[in-house]
């Protein structure tokens, strides 16, 4: 099995409303059959006018910008600095719901298309009733854990199976394979990439020699579940969770909540116990700790005194 | 650009002390000046003698993989069921270290080459002398955060460069690009294992036509400064850690250690003051919360009663 990728050249600029099958079957009349188009997801969103208008610049540009990013969030997953990654109501983990401002002009920000396999779908449909039989693959790229730099990944998908599945193969020592579930509409897109161009205009690529592997069920298999992704969520955000969960323990005190917010006001509170036992003051004891918990799930450090009629919590400037 | 993938059929199987260098050659005779020779870690690995010896089943053979994946781990990222991951001496973020039981025979694992890199630029230096200038990629098969499936991606590289930047390039419409680094040695890594077998013997491929872009400094590029990355830790990992913190905030307290570990093993533990003034009371309280909150760290869930002597902390069946 010998693989070509082939740029689509001279697509140009894409608008609202055009023809996207129209569009690349004149760029590359050489298109076969069993051939895999990868299209790069901005050109799809153009098409489907997935694009908000915003401020050129200043200061309501990026509070626009913030607006329509949490319009496109479903969950945020981690934030530091500038960065914002969150889970878009499609389901994929990016930097910024994928929202784009490269590629379009000043005034209009890009937005995923609302349904990429459904894009997918319809484009391979529409060369399909051209009597071209190619599968569809929707890509952007995107960032990841642990690696440096970003990769193009596979956002839709139609006419191909999302994953290869050697599970069950044996190898030559007759040891059966297992974790071997690969994404291959992820390592296509990749692929595709090499010969796209970020900012020349080569939105669309051509695989060609990828043997046929059924009809497939979309992009969207290769989704994880957010409860059995060991990564669901930033490592700070997951840390304060825990200083959080800490700080309720079993009792959700809205009390203990307001105190810490009243602290962070003010710089320091003093605590003393609801009645006059000892018991009285072990319960206020405990309560100073989940105070000054809660506010360590907001990275404020504290200082406690204890003395023989209360506690007196300060933050540390 | 066009890129072609070619599969090197008939490289056969590999062992400790052979020269992959003239495997190649003689599997690709074909190989020409400007192509990219992706390895596939696992020859690497043998040829270079990087298999341990452990028992074909029973007990012992995991009780062996347990050890021999301790030895490769720098620290423990992420743990759930069976699955860890953990972050190699390389510094590579892999589930098991990337050892692997599969095309070896029973009675052997396969780690990962000492320094990829090295080995990339060892192989490139051989076939330079042959007077072949080909690019060297030495790949694996990883996981990632947020998506099923696995991809290829590149664990050493000699003769590219690691990552292509587009920072500072204009778009048509005069957009400087950011964000744009893309990690093409993990693209062209994922875009050979679709020509590449996974119990096919297939452990080599060629991708002619990528254009050269200088040496390159190897793979390492890729690896992710851990103070760097928003996801070091595994969820549940980070979680557990802001309980832990939550138990000690400022005070390192051996005494709160041990008095968790205690009740664990008895399942309660009475506390009473150190003295008998109301700060004594308010310090035992204190110290309640970090008890259950060192408990709550390790997923024991726990009752407090408060009386006027002091404090019965009891662990939740």
């Amino acid at each position: 099995m010998k693989l070509e990728i082939l740029p689509v050249q001279g697509i140009g600029d894409v608008t609202a409303g055009d023809d996207l099958a129209e569009l690349i079957t004149k760029a590359a009349p050489w298109l076969a059959d069993g051939d895999i188009l990868v299209v790069t997801s901005k050109i799809v969103s153009k098409a489907e006018g997935r694009l908000v208008e915003v401020p050129a610049d200043g200061p309501e540009r990026e509070e626009a910008r913030q607006r329509v990013l949490a319009g496109e969030t479903a969950r945020v997953v981690a934030r530091r600095g500038p960065t914002t990654i969150v889970q878009t109501h499609h389901g994929f983990v990016m930097a910024a719901a994928g929202i784009d401002a490269s590629n379009v002009d000043k005034t209009h920000l890009v937005l995923l298309p609302v349904d990429p396999d459904a894009s997918a779908r319809s484009l391979r449909d529409k060369l399909l009733s051209q009597n071209k039989d190619v599968a569809v693959i929707i890509s952007d790229t995107m960032g990841r854990a642990w690696r440096n730099g970003l990769t193009d990944v596979a956002l839709g998908a139609a006419g191909i199976e999302a994953i290869r599945d050697h599970r069950g193969e044996l190898d030559p020592y007759g040891n059966e394979l297992v974790l071997t579930q690969m994404a291959v509409i992820d390592e296509l897109s990749a692929a595709a990439e090499l010969v796209k161009g970020k900012s020349d205009q080569v939105p669309v690529a051509v695989i060609r020699g990828y043997p046929g592997t059924g009809e497939g069920s979309g992009a969207k298999e290769l989704i994880r579940d957010t409860a059995s992704d060991m990564f669901s969520l930033g490592t700070a955000e997951a840390r304060a969770q825990g200083l959080r969960d800490a700080a309720l323990l079993d009792a959700d005190d809205e009390a203990t909540t307001q105190r810490a917010l009243d602290i962070v006001r003010t710089g320091a509170l003093r605590l003393t116990p609801a009645g006059p036992s000892p018991a009285d003051f072990l319960r206020l004891g405990a309560e100073t700790h989940r105070v000054r918990t809660m506010l360590a799930a907001d990275g404020h450090r504290t200082t406690v005194v204890f003395d023989d009629a209360g506690a007196t919590i300060e933050v540390i400037k």
